[in-house]
């Protein structure tokens, strides 16, 4: 259940009216956005009269009930507006298209240095670098770790550029201290702890889908993160696994718009580890674009033929500069600020 | 194996070359595109001395060895040049983004012919229409059958509109001779008795992807057509099945810029099967123009929810409207004739 | 909706009830058990009164309702009562455990009467043989044809062997006529003409369910079949396409209890295809007779190395000797005659 | 690659071969079988003399090249010999066929106590409970946590039965050290921060498949605990995703047979998981002791209606009861001790 509040809702008010809701044992999840505030009830609704409390407390402007199971992601709670996140100056959220880019993992600080400065000039609005990587194998390279979230925050500073890298455990939030955006990856979509770790984070949470997750699991997921306290939740779908076998993944376009359509939060797509193939990315970005996505996020690297993973799918500086002019001639039409 | 020939290579040679093949044990298969003329050959090819057949043999301008299984339908076979196919004044194939319309069934006369309308009014190019219709249960509405293949016909004598159907089984050839572009359905996709029987019909083929067939294996099917002498095949990628239910099935984008890769034939791609809800169409309509698709087949009714099948994917004719409006805004960007 | 006739319903009362239902416009399907006989009702029942009925019709003994899409196959028809089928002195259903074996494809007399009399030694109960063979590649091995059939009938004229046989398309009715059972592939699961033509058949039928068609999808298949007027339809399990790539496919064996737990049809079900696999086969024998299969087909040949197809998941005849000795060791346990 | 050891090589030469290689730059792995000791190198081996290493170094009975990904769990370091893992006086593994039952939740210290009473009159030789639960929904029953596992070593200070239960992060491995099992979840299987912990503990780590996790995935996921020093590895199949909605996942016992032939490691199923059905329960354990697993997983609560998870899918007391009964009689014949 949600109650929308009055524009101008005291805050005394709107504590009280929480409060209230606590003490006959339900929990409340408070949700600001930019034109109204809301407040989610989570519990036994069933015996709620609804109409009985819109028509008696002055600060509630209406409410609805929401049978689904996500609550504080669900559209239903800001209707018209979905969120917008904002890091820095950048936006991700309606009427952007937002381009994360960089390499899938931080290598050594000129590396980094140089893709971040590179994809900045063409365009990206977000640097991506992977400092703990998972890996299948015990013996494959696993990251350059701490080190490399340090090469990661020096590309930042002399960029500008945000910054986006996974976190694999909770232990290590204050190594994320500085980071701008963290990653939840696939494979720990369903790893509620860390999602409740997060959520108590001040940073915006970028949370990718996994492997077999359903659409519905990913919102579940989010809203972990949401009713743990932090509201800014950037939902990615990067391919799901199916029996096709000439590419890495399956990317799911529908899963996009019906995020969209289910959901208030930004939804962004990463059509490199969907695609797993080079000369695949550039076409299935320009597709996510089309389908409404709010953003990207793309591998890039100044020389994929040694990059210590991922090089298959990474593009070249060049490429990512030409699929940049690309998704700029089209992002007008579809009503993006890119 | 591919023989590409000397644009001004004799008839007469090329039947003598032909024949010499076919005596030592090869099948051939005669590859006639738009800029020039290949030979597949089909067989044990390791032990041909392939320099030495381009060397000796005087209408072969170069030769190429195909590890793929698929031969005809290889891109190699016509590496720089597509293959358009061209019915009546409509062409599809690359460089084209051809709109195919219609509903799900034919259902009477009056319905096809307002839809045919409508549909050519706003930008489509081919009218579709189901008659025999697959459906899962015995006792669910079968379609108008040869009834309804007149219905449709008689549109197309109206309109002018060139005319799209499926075919169950090879019984039914003779019902579908006035019919412009015969459609295999996914459910038939490996069935390759009637694969071979369209393979001996004049008229291009529409070949939709199996609901779990690989990639790999809808160009094998293909194969069989061109094998059995009908080069003009249309491939057609309409969502696969996977764990996720939200959707009726997942569109899977990457195939269409693969298939593109892989193959000289055109290819295109239907959003109504893949998403099953209607919201969807538009967007996944525009996706597939951005990666690159020469066309789609989209449901439309002028009243669909009192549609016969498939209503709930349905677009009605104004929503048909609008998306061919936002297509037209970018098939320029994607150097698309509409 | 159905109706339990009484045991000693009267022919003529029972036509005049079935009559009366189709006056007024619905479907019926008798369907005659071992025990009792049924009449499916087929059509919008919402508005029949099911007491009514039963209070003043003599011949009812009691009705239902089903809710499920499929009918006549639906356990309910016949509940405490299996399907048994009589194949000559042959049975497959509840209480039997009949092996199925034989080559993937019949490859030349000598070959089939080889195999046919080594495993009937063995203890198989049928013979397999492939004639008309579904290949991904026009170019592969196509089977024997017509030819291949007639040496898998005078195998089964030497040995006393009833013999299944995969059809391809309707045309071949008339060259399976001394085949004992028809078999459906996977492929043609959703061949909805091919279903429909077999139901005019007086063989049993054996259907497979398609590699990536659900429980509910196969058994309205049976439904097909069944509705065209032959109850003697046999479900087969072999495996379904999933991301796993060790394997050829992932055998469901709960789909095995599902059928038989929802339809009154014998369920077998090939580890062979499967799996793919020859060391494969005979583990998960065991575990589809211990999951409560009615039987399974194997595949077997003389020479599994030189087979022209799908050797790599053939037992040769002793190793399908040892598994028929452990099958029989374990089939008391699970009360079938083996 | 693998060295095999002399039966009597002495404790100092092995060190110093170790050390050797280490110095060289390779990781190595000690793994002490009941039979014979090998050591795995983990490296560039592609530039090592295999003979020349045997014949030069007395300890070396003999090597082999492993081409998998995986090699300390590869079946080739212990070729005839499969790993039994003892806990306590129960062992798992090759020969046995170990039953480990409880519920889904330790709900409270009678129910946990009721149930372990009685699934050890039955047969059950571990019992298992979740403390702490990974649930899709934020608002779902989390598990009675801590305290639950408290009450999990009550019962088995109460019955003597060792028990298992999932641990969810590596901050809980203090909590986990009566625990004489600890589980990974099939969430958690490539969360590999947790699996390096695990590989610290001193207990066996029953590790569960992914949902959509290959057979190869699961192999490299027991990889990473054996690396990280923990030698005691059971693999557990509970069932894959698939588009198969009847079942809540697909048991694949194929994989069970797979991961036998392939792995040293004991293998074992969940039924309960797989089918999310409890009247498939039964059937599926009988078919996972007949394709030769070691042991299974199945859920048991006294009260299955009002089980605050996974209630649909638990057996009842007195079914676990038959169902052991049903195992026993089956166990000799699989030359299992049950």
């Amino acid at each position: 259940m949600v109650f929308i509040l009055e524009p101008k809702a005291e805050q005394e008010k709107i504590n009280s009216f929480i409060l209230n809701w606590e003490e006959k044992g339900f929990s409340t999840i408070l949700s600001v956005g930019t034109e109204h505030t809301a407040v989610c009830l989570i519990g036994n609704t069933a015996a709620v009269d609804l109409d009985h409390v819109v028509h008696t407390t002055d600060i509630v402007a209406y409410g609805k009930r929401i049978t689904e199971r996500y609550k504080a992601v669900n559209r239903t709670v800001h209707e018209n507006v979905s969120t917008v996140i904002k890091v820095g100056d950048v936006s991700i959220g309606e009427g952007f298209f937002t381009v994360i880019s960089g390499p899938c993992s931080v290598e050594s600080e000129e590396q980094i240095l140089t893709i971040a400065k590179s994809v900045k000039s063409s365009g990206a609005r977000v640097l991506r670098g992977g400092a703990f990587k998972p890996r299948t194998s015990p013996y494959d390279f696993q990251g350059t770790r701490a080190e490399g979230l340090q090469m990661l925050v020096r590309a930042k500073n002399e960029t500008g550029l945000p910054i986006v890298s996974e976190i694999m455990n909770q232990t290590q939030i204050e190594l994320f201290e500085d980071v701008d955006i963290v990653q939840i990856g696939a494979r720990n979509m369903q790893n509620y702890d860390l999602l409740r770790a997060v959520g108590g984070m001040k940073q915006p949470v970028l949370l990718k889908r996994g492997l077999s997750n359903t659409i519905e699991e990913l919102l579940m997921s989010a809203e972990y993160i949401v009713a743990s306290g932090n509201p800014n939740v950037i939902l990615c779908e990067r391919g799901i696994r199916t029996f096709e076998t000439m590419t890495r993944n399956t990317l799911d376009l529908s899963a996009v718009v019906l995020l969209k359509q289910k959901s208030h939060l930004p939804v962004i797509a990463d059509p490199s580890h969907a695609a797993g193939i080079r000369s695949l990315v550039a076409p299935l970005a320009k597709a996510i674009l089309a389908v409404g996505a709010d953003g990207i996020m793309v591998e890039t690297h100044n020389d994929p033929a040694s990059a210590l993973c991922d090089g298959a799918q990474s593009l070249d500086l060049e490429q990512f500069g030409t699929l940049m002019n690309d998704l700029k001639k089209r992002a007008e039409l579809e009503e993006k600020e890119i």
